[in-house]
């Protein structure tokens, strides 16, 4: 009985597996025939793919005149087409569900595709192998420290590709000129110009780098941005090619430093490629207004979204609200992509699977993550995080609520059950509560125990430190424009994010003080170019050239901040104990093994003398610490003089 | 052997049922004989106790000169006692325990102290018969609204009670007078005073009552407000008597209103009467500090709390931190109870009990809920709704962070495993929202988002509708005043927090627009005399003599709205759905089965017509509407004309 059964088994794994290879594979090729490589079809995405990953499927999108009346074969080992797909809204395209065993060598194949009149296109596909274990795609976490750069703005490293008319075999761009002088316009900023410095941010002691998206916004103003993509599998031409990318990703991995990608699930540029040809009625949302309206494309009120995040959450809201939210587009010039629609859910997934793998990235920063359908977000960060286990996502909801922070990271117990599978949420209370904290008078409510009561809500949170806090960002102030242009202010800031239980992320030149007080809040001004930037910059932030003493000691500040960090593990991942505010001081302390860092915050202008008996449970009696800034050491004894406003962070570590 | 194992198992049941009556069983007596009953000893408390709990066992506190010299014994069939304990601080306590069996029958018994020199001591106890099944002890819900009293300041039903003097046979109180110019002073209110009027409570629309706490604060100033109790055992006798308290509890039943009991664990008043005999050394917190200043007690600064609630969930917290919120005084006249004592924690807890027994209350009221130790709080609260799984208990914790009011809810999934067993925490959150949400000028960010963006924090709750909104309390300025004298927009909020899927609770006089313009948030100011309460009153609220038209207007308002609130099953447990605030205007509804109310507040001061086409999800169209205040009906049709600012409540329940 016993052996009866077990032939049966093997049979019935004989016939799945002929199964599997049998239908529309072209048997009459032979593997040994060799490849006559051919590229008649317009586009195929993924261009390509790669053996060995956990997920044994892949979804080619193929567009093309009229490829919807085509038949696609496939006559290569372990590879057999599962199902294929027609849009229903353009003849021009095909979706091909491919299985790729686990058994498939890397190599290259066409897939030739005929139609009933007898007329053949053929298309040469790559599977590539894997340059290195899913295991060794390392993400950032609370050891990193993150620099995030617009890219237009940083520096100009070649300034042949600046205009999009300058670039050899490239069709002309629709925003087609530099100028410095508009703060909304092209800068000519690009990758090049971050991979020339990468020792400056190095130096300053980061540990990572976060450029706004790079891939191509060909739209028609305001493309520097990065933030309307128009093809999500090229480089923009004026930001580089794909080779600087990985250029850019290799030189920081020489570095021990990792390269994050801003990636945006949630919409495309107006002048996205498929817009003009979209394959399914509901490939964006609200396709019918856009289809209705496009001709005289400006009637935003019908089609932008209402914005109200908390409809993700809220178990009153109505469906009207939530699917305003959802549904409507985050500006009209930016198409609401439906990731329920199981096409585009596939495509944006393999997309961001894809730009890992290629530039072996070590993290990707997930653009308006509130507004995608959730239920995609979580099978998309899923999807991720099973192929690359030890990487990371950081999702932006702008939100100072806690509660809505939390509900995002994976391992919340949210009652809807929700699991986003997101292992970082941006810390957006916090960023505010240290600026808040740090610029109100001090009274029982405000002040400092905005900070002590904001770091107490970590309790909610399923994993504190990682989670990402920010001095500041491409869309808020400077923090020295938040902080009222107060450098003792901006340095008790910069300390604090630096030192709590987070991941931490800065905005290129905010060690230089660059601000926004000018306008405050203006995008563009945010986005200044970085002096030195450019050759004919008369200050020099690289070099110090031109430089204020003050600019100059915030960059020192900085730099000593965060090399220090670097190699803390105590900030990294040790305990945090802090003392409610007193007498206009604040408290905290990290701790593992033998390193303590503590953070002290005063905002007495005159001298003031600390009973540190109270604190006496941190056992530092007798010891000797040190100044990470100045470098000073200090015996801690029954009372500590605190001389002047300012931040003061001491470690056991000398 | 099977069988030898049944006897040796038998025979240690019968050991041990013999080893529960054994001990300290005064076999010599019979129950035969008459009980001789005696009352030699100075206290013991309680002073009676119930046969037919789920829990077996009763803590007796006995006080009385050298009583731990003494040996108890009791003969009662069913009790035994269990343990005999002695204070570490004084001679003149013993804490006895009691087992109660399930079969015990009510009835009085003698308890013998006998000393080692041959004295005794005789005390007659009672265990009564359970008035009603534990089922039976209904605590408040979201079908209630709630009528906080200031009993001091509310009616004074007997003049005779009003000053400690004129009562007979009790010792003269500390503070002796009543001045009701003085808004610190005593002013007369008392029990009978509520009981008296009820019919206007009840004809507003409450269904609960829920006067400050009735046990007697014997001290020198202040005492009026019931917070410093100084025996947990006995009504204040300025307030009236334990029967009068019954009764009035008895009268609130007739009528299917019920009776909760605002209750302090947390601490007593400074001249509580063990203050001067302390059982334990640490009967309460930072007793040494106490012990050695309280011969000139000023001291508050070694002793007082911290009043860092955050404490309380901050996994950084300092055991420093820590220890003083929770070990430090609420203020310097108002001893730290500390339930870490296990004699102070089941005193507490049977206390508890005992109020709930003797007066069948409908309810706890427990204030300043983060303040004493949580753990205890937990068990407390737990031990309660063992023994009437049907009770309700509201927890005060001053916090407008939903991450705190959550914590304390049961049900919570709080990360340190904490569950309070709490079924009601108190809202100050949306409270305060609703105020603000009201006040301010409509912005993205600002106006009536705040009340839309602060229901939809309701998805962290365990159970919202559990949670206690209330417009105001004895604490904080009266609605009318937050509202700066607006009477559509105090008009709004009260029909917000009416409707809102929560518990609900006013306080007194609000319906007649009392406030505290003239020194706004001072507490005496707030728990300003109700008008007719007193014979001398030129005013009087209950017949209506001397209201100016805009009070009757609001108490008929109030009313209308309250008596609607009490039969309508949609907003006691109806499903909630909100349209994100728009043009100035906010829709909420409430629907269960064929009832749908909806809230609309409209803060546009001309006539706005309103899309209805939007909300078309909920069904109304065509339907005929009624407003609840007017009596006026409407149809639902494709808009809605709202013709000035306020609020708007209808129902479809004609």
């Amino acid at each position: 009985m016993k052996n009866i059964c077990s032939i049966l088994i093997a049979l019935v794994f004989v016939l799945m597996s002929c199964k599997e290879n049998s239908p529309n594979s072209d048997t009459s090729s032979s593997l040994d025939t060799p490849l006559i490589e051919a590229n008649d079809i317009e586009r195929i995405e993924p261009s390509n793919w790669w053996v060995g990953f956990k997920g044994d499927s892949l979804q080619l999108l193929v567009k093309h005149p009229n490829i919807s009346d085509y038949k696609p074969s496939i006559a290569y080992s372990g590879v057999s087409i599962k199902k294929v797909s027609k849009g229903n809204n353009s003849n021009n395209y095909l979706f091909i569900d491919l299985n790729i065993s686990k058994t498939t060598s890397a190599g290259r194949f066409n897939i030739k595709f005929k139609n009933d009149k007898g007329q053949e296109l053929v298309a040469t596909y790559e599977l590539k192998e894997r340059v290195k274990p899913a295991e060794d795609f390392v993400g950032f976490d609370s050891s990193d420290a993150i620099y995030l750069i617009t890219p237009d703005r940083f520096v100009n490293g070649i300034a042949t590709n600046d205009t999009p008319l300058g670039v050899e075999g490239q069709p002309a761009l629709l925003e087609q000129t530099i100028d410095r002088t508009d703060d909304y316009a092209r800068h000519g900023g690009d990758i090049a110009g971050v991979t020339k410095h990468l020792d400056y941010i190095y130096d300053l002691g980061f540990t990572a780098v976060w450029p706004q998206p790079l891939l191509t916004n060909d739209m028609k103003k305001g493309s520097y941005h990065g933030y309307a993509v128009t093809d999500l599998y090229e480089i923009d031409p004026r930001f580089g090619t794909l080779g600087e990318y990985q250029d850019l990703s290799a030189k920081l991995r020489e570095k021990g430093m990792k390269l994050i990608m801003d990636q945006v699930a949630n919409h495309c540029g107006l002048y996205h490629w498929w817009m003009k040809d979209l394959p399914f009625k509901d490939w964006v949302n609200l396709q019918e207004n856009f289809e209705e309206n496009k001709a005289n494309w400006n009637n935003s009120y019908t089609i932008n979204s209402n914005h109200r995040r908390t409809t993700n959450q809220d178990i009153y809201a109505s469906e009207a609200d939530k699917n305003g939210m959802s549904q409507g587009w985050f500006v009209a010039t930016m198409p609401d992509l439906n990731q329920r629609n199981p096409f585009m859910a596939k495509y944006i997934i393999q997309n961001s699977i894809w730009w890992i793998e290629t530039v072996q990235l070590g993290g990707i920063r997930q653009d308006t993550y509130p507004y995608p359908d959730k239920d995609f977000m979580s099978d998309w960060a899923g999807a991720i995080m099973t192929e690359y286990p030890n990487f990371s996502i950081v999702g932006e909801e702008w939100s100072y609520n806690p509660l809505l922070i939390g509900y995002w990271q994976e391992g919340a117990h949210n009652k809807d059950g929700y699991d986003s599978n997101l292992r970082s949420t941006m810390d957006f209370a916090m960023q505010n509560l240290v600026v808040e904290g740090i610029k109100e008078k001090e009274s029982w409510d405000e002040g400092l125990v905005k900070i002590y009561e904001g770091l107490a809500n970590d309790f909610h949170y399923p994993s504190p430190k990682d989670i990402m806090v920010f001095s500041d960002n491409h869309d808020m102030s400077r923090i020295f424009t938040q902080l009222d242009g107060d450098i003792a202010n901006t340095k008790m800031a910069m300390a604090t994010y630096a030192t709590i239980p987070r991941i931490m992320q800065m905005y290129y030149g905010t060690e230089i003080l660059m601000n926004d007080f000018a306008k405050p809040g203006d995008h563009g001004l945010i986005r200044t170019d970085f002096p030195g930037g450019w050759e004919s910059d008369a200050v020099n932030a690289f070099t110090g050239e031109g430089l204020t003493d003050a600019q100059k000691d915030m960059q020192s500040f900085i730099k000593k901040l965060f090399n220090y960090r670097k190699n803390s593990k105590a900030i990294h991942e040790g305990k945090t104990t802090h003392f409610a505010p007193f007498a206009g001081t604040y408290f905290m302390y990290r701790t593992l093994g033998d390193e303590t860092v503590v953070l002290i915050l005063n905002k007495n202008e005159d001298i003031i003398t600390i009973d540190l008996n109270y604190q006496k449970e941190m056992g530092l009696k007798g010891k000797t610490l040190k100044n990470i800034i100045t470098g000073e050491t200090i015996k801690w004894g029954d009372v500590m003089d605190l001389k002047s406003k300012g931040v003061t962070v001491l470690t056991t570590k000398l």
